[in-house]
C-alpha cells in the first residue's frame, strides 16, 4: 500500500523568514532565487559582495564571516527556517589540515546552533554530503544505513555535524533535516572553485585547453540537477515527517570519462584528456539509493542528465 | 569451522615502547601496572602528579597537558605503541559545552595523530566509548554495525576521533585499533570524579550516605571488571586481523537497582535510595555485543560480576 508523504502544503514557505547560509555559493544561489520565487522572505548570507547576485530579486544579502558570531547572530533573528550550506574546505583541501578543518566547520556550526536554539528557529536544513560521509561502499547504490567511513576530514565533519544536529534535537528540541547531497551540477556553479568536475569540464572543453581527469576516469559518481537539489531542500523545509537523514541523488552513476564523452558529444568535437595520479579522497564509487525520499518527501529526480548537461552547457557558453 | 585468532605472541609488548596517555586515571593506572609486568617500557603520561601512585614500580611519568602540544610531542618521541584514554569531558558534562568538548577532545586528539605519524608509531589503541556511541539502541546486545547515534557530545568526540583514526590509517597508513568499552568497574576508579557508576555507591553505601540513583534506577548498562578490560587493550595492541573498531563488554546488562541489591547483599545491610531526575544524556539501555572481540582477538570475560564486585567492595573498604 503507497501511503501519503508527510508534507506540509507546497505553499507553507511564502511569508516565512528564510535564512540561506552560503546564500554566495552555488547551491545557496539557486536556493535563494527559488525561494523568493516561493513567496519566502529571504535572507542570503555570504562571505562576499553579491549584491549584483541577487539584484531587482527580493533577496535581502547580508555580508559576512561564517565565524563572526555577531553577525551571524543577527542574520539568524527571526528566522524560521535556516538552510545551513556553509562548507570552509572541499573533500580534497580538508585533508591538507583536519583540525583547520575542524575548527572552520563543527565549531562554527555548534556556534549556529546554539543561536538556532536561543532564537526559536523551527527548523534547520544541513545539507551534508552523500559523496563523502560513506567514504568507500560495500555495495551501491548506498542507503542512509551504510556504514560512514569517510576517506577525507570534509566527510568527518559532515557526519559529526550530522550527530550535533540529532543531539540538539534531543536535548534541546531543535528541529532539523539532513540531507546527504550526491555530486550537483548546475547554473552558478563555479569552475574554478574546484565546486564540481561537470562545471570544471565545460569549461575546460570550452575554452578548448582539454579535459584534466584525476585518476583514470573510471570513478563512478552520482551527478543530480541543481533544480532537483533545490526542490529537495524546500520540501525538506516543510516535511512533517520523522526521517531526520536522506540522501539526494539521482540513484544511476557516471563514469568521469562518460562525461567527457557527453560533453563532447554536445559540443560537437574531440576534446583532448589529460589522466592526472588519483587523489586520495576519491573513493571508487559513490551512487545513492533514493529510496527513502522518493518516499518520504514525495520527490524524484526530474531532470534528466542529457536535459541537465545540455541546459549547463548552454548556461555556461552564455 | 573455528578459525585461529589473528595474535601476535602473547609477550610481544615485552621490550617494547609503550605510552598512556591518561595513565593517572582509572584504565590508565591499571594499564600501566600490567604492562609494566609484563616487561614493556611504560611513560605514563596525565596532569596530575601521580609518581607516588607508580613509586617502585618500572614506569616512568611525565606531568603534562594533553593540549600543550610540545609536552606531547616528547612523551610520543620513540613510542611503539601508544594507549590513548584521555579525555576532557563525561557523558553528561560534555551536552553543558559541546564546543569546548570538540576543542579537548577532538581537536588535541589530532595533534596527537599528526605527532603519532611523524615518530613513526607502529600502533595507536584507542579507548572509545561502547556505552555513548550508539545512543539509544534499536536492539541489544549492541553490535560493532549499529546505528550510532550518541545522545551525548562526549559520544559525538569519540566517534569523530574514531572516523579520524580510519581516515589516518588510509591516508597516511598510521595503524590503529578502536575499543568500544562498556562501563568498566575496579580497583583505582575514583568514586567522586564521577567516573562510574559502581564506585559512587560502593563509596555511597560504605560511607553510609544512601544510594543516590538518577532515574529509577532501571537503566541497564554493561559492567566490566577493569582486568578485562586491561587484558582487552594489551591484545589489541599485539592484534594483527583487519579489524578494527571492537565492542569491549561483558554481554550482559545489569539495572542500577540490581547493583544496589547486589552491593547490600556483599556489605550485609540494606541502604536507604535515593531517586534524582533523570540525565538527558543516560540512555534507557546499553548491552554490547562481544562476538567480534572474542572471535578476533581470543579474549572474553573472566572476571564474573559476583567475583568482581565483591573484589571491588574489599578495595574500597581497604
Amino acid at each position: 500500500m503507497a501511503r501519503e508523504p508527510h508534507l506540509s502544503n507546497s505553499s507553507s514557505l511564502a511569508g516565512r523568514n528564510c535564512l540561506v547560509l552560503g546564500a554566495g555559493g552555488f547551491i545557496g544561489t539557486n536556493l535563494c532565487h527559488r525561494l523568493a520565487g516561493s513567496g519566502a522572505t529571504v535572507l542570503g548570507f555570504g562571505r562576499n559582495r553579491k549584491e549584483d547576485t541577487f539584484a531587482g530579486s527580493r533577496i535581502d544579502w547580508r555580508q559576512g564571516e561564517f565565524r563572526d558570531s555577531s553577525t551571524l547572530a543577527r542574520a539568524v533573528e527571526g528566522q524560521h527556517v535556516v538552510f545551513h550550506l556553509i562548507s570552509g574546505s572541499t573533500p580534497e583541501s580538508s585533508n591538507h589540515d583536519p583540525a583547520g578543518d575542524v575548527e572552520s566547520n563543527v565549531l562554527t556550526t555548534l556556534r549556529l546552533l546554539d543561536l538556532c536554539r536561543s532564537e526559536g528557529v523551527e527548523r534547520v536544513v544541513f545539507a551534508s554530503s552523500g559523496g563523502t560521509v560513506y567514504g568507500v561502499p560495500q555495495t551501491v547504490p548506498i542507503t542512509e544505513t551504510a556504514h560512514t567511513d569517510p576517506i577525507c576530514s570534509y566527510g568527518i565533519g559532515k557526519l559529526a555535524i550530522e550527530k550535533y544536529l540529532g543531539l540538539y534535537k534531543h536535548l534541546h528540541g531543535l528541529d532539523s533535516v539532513v540531507l546527504r547531497i550526491a555530486n550537483p551540477y548546475g547554473p552558478f556553479q563555479s569552475a574554478r572553485r574546484r565546486q564540481g568536475v561537470v562545471a570544471a569540464m565545460i569549461r575546460q572543453a570550452l575554452d578548448k585547453k582539454g579535459f584534466e581527469i584525476w585518476g583514470d576516469g573510471e570513478v563512478v559518481r552520482d551527478f543530480l540537477h541543481i533544480d532537483d537539489v533545490v526542490n529537495a531542500m524546500i520540501a525538506a523545509a516543510g516535511f512533517a515527517g520523522p526521517a531526520r537523514v536522506m540522501n539526494v541523488g539521482s540513484g544511476t552513476g557516471l563514469s568521469i570519462n562518460r562525461i567527457a564523452d557527453d560533453i563532447e558529444a554536445l559540443i560537437g568535437r574531440a576534446v583532448p584528456r589529460t589522466y592526472l595520479p588519483a587523489r586520495p579522497a576519491d573513493v571508487p564509487v559513490n551512487v545513492l539509493d533514493i529510496s527513502l525520499i522518493q518516499r518520504e518527501l514525495d520527490w524524484k529526480p526530474r531532470i534528466s542528465w542529457q536535459d541537465g548537461l545540455a541546459r549547463t552547457v548552454e548556461w555556461a557558453r552564455a
